[in-house]
């Protein structure tokens, strides 16, 4: 691992339990109105709108925007299959922020704190800069700066958006590492020179149906961001 | 100064002492070879081609780079004047990144500290993101995100560089302040809806050469960063 100068995370699933926390967020907003669903299978719905909303903007039909105005169209979208229809506008506004208050898995901060004394940090997410923001200070997520699609105007898996974060920690090739726990964001990421960390995360779409084991060749694989500072050295 | 979320700052003169410590890093480097210069000079000559060089991506007459490589290129311009022609590349590359290493104003970190708990934090300065990560580390200065010229793609006083800071946290007019030591720096930020806070920093640029008062109607203005702390209450 000589000559790695940074570290670029992948965020949702890889450091934050997006589930887990959408489904306790819509719980806490919904559950005073009346509201009784399957919180996780909400969640999961929201999330399944996730990449085809952003295939509009890699594909170019549309162009870049944020993704907390992915998130927005997106809950538009599923609220009519859950009868929510009728919901008034300040309450989905404040739903899509639950996106901003996501917790982290209890390893990655302590973990992260270690890797900053060695490495530089940054997350590389297909989120905006305001919601990896608030995601830091509601985790204590200690970024050098934040990367990623807004960074880029692209999303992942497009190779600009490895590449931006790359050139502005002036890495060249193998001079940093993607970390994710989906096999296909380091793919994309070996495929721009990036050195890859795969972290198994068996509980992000719910009990073991996140990736348990990297589908492809990886430099390291871990079963958390502490064991990363430790397989690195710092 | 209701409504203010987000505060962006200007960072060579405004936040650290770029001459005092250009002048200091030459003498480090070149001393131990015979060389001798008056370094403040030498610290002139090499700022006096910064606008020039950025001009050249402001008109568009050449793609973006980064501030560091437009440092680069203006050293190995002025060195023949100084009678370094022959400097060889490894020392010039280790002179450019002096930039890396200036140090802060005594109050601007136990200022931005302040201002932290309350206001979401960034530089919006012409230097890149990696500059920006070496000043942030060397000096303890608590960003949330790096925003500004490498983030836009282009150089201030140009519109998109404020629009797209203001953008990436989420403030529409009025909800973010741009903190300067120039007025041409606020005066641009508030044609593009930023609220204004000059920095008097007369040494900037040696004994009673910089600014000492704002050259324009500005929203506050401060002799320090603790004091702007105070007068935004937080």
């Amino acid at each position: 691992m000589d000559g790695i100068k940074a570290l670029l995370f992948d965020v949702f699933g890889t450091l934050v339990d997006w589930r887990g926390s959408i489904a306790r967020e819509a719980q806490t907003i919904l559950g005073p109105r009346g509201v009784t669903l399957d919180w996780p299978v909400f969640a999961d719905a929201w999330r399944d709108r996730y990449q085809p909303s952003m295939d509009e903007v890699r594909s170019c039909r549309q162009p870049f925007c944020k993704l907390d105005v992915l998130h927005r169209r997106n809950l538009d979208a599923i609220l009519p299959r859950f009868g929510l229809e009728a919901l008034d506008d300040a309450t989905r506004a404040r739903l899509n922020l639950a996106w901003h208050r996501l917790d982290g898995w209890p390893d990655s901060a302590p973990g992260l704190a270690r890797l900053r004394e060695r490495y530089r940090l940054a997350p590389c997410s297909n989120g905006n800069v305001a919601l990896m923001v608030d995601l830091a200070r509601h985790n204590g997520f200690p970024w050098d700066a934040i990367l990623g699609a807004e960074f880029a105007r692209d999303y992942k898996p497009k190779p600009i958006v490895y590449r931006t974060a790359m050139e502005a920690f002036d890495c060249g090739p193998g001079g940093a590492m993607m970390v994710a726990a989906h096999t296909s964001d380091l793919v994309a990421a070996a495929q721009c020179g990036l050195r890859t960390a795969f972290v198994a995360r068996p509980y992000e779409f719910g009990e073991n149906r996140g990736e348990r084991a990297p589908g492809a060749n990886v430099d390291v694989s871990v079963s958390g961001i502490v064991e990363l500072a430790e397989r690195l050295g710092a």
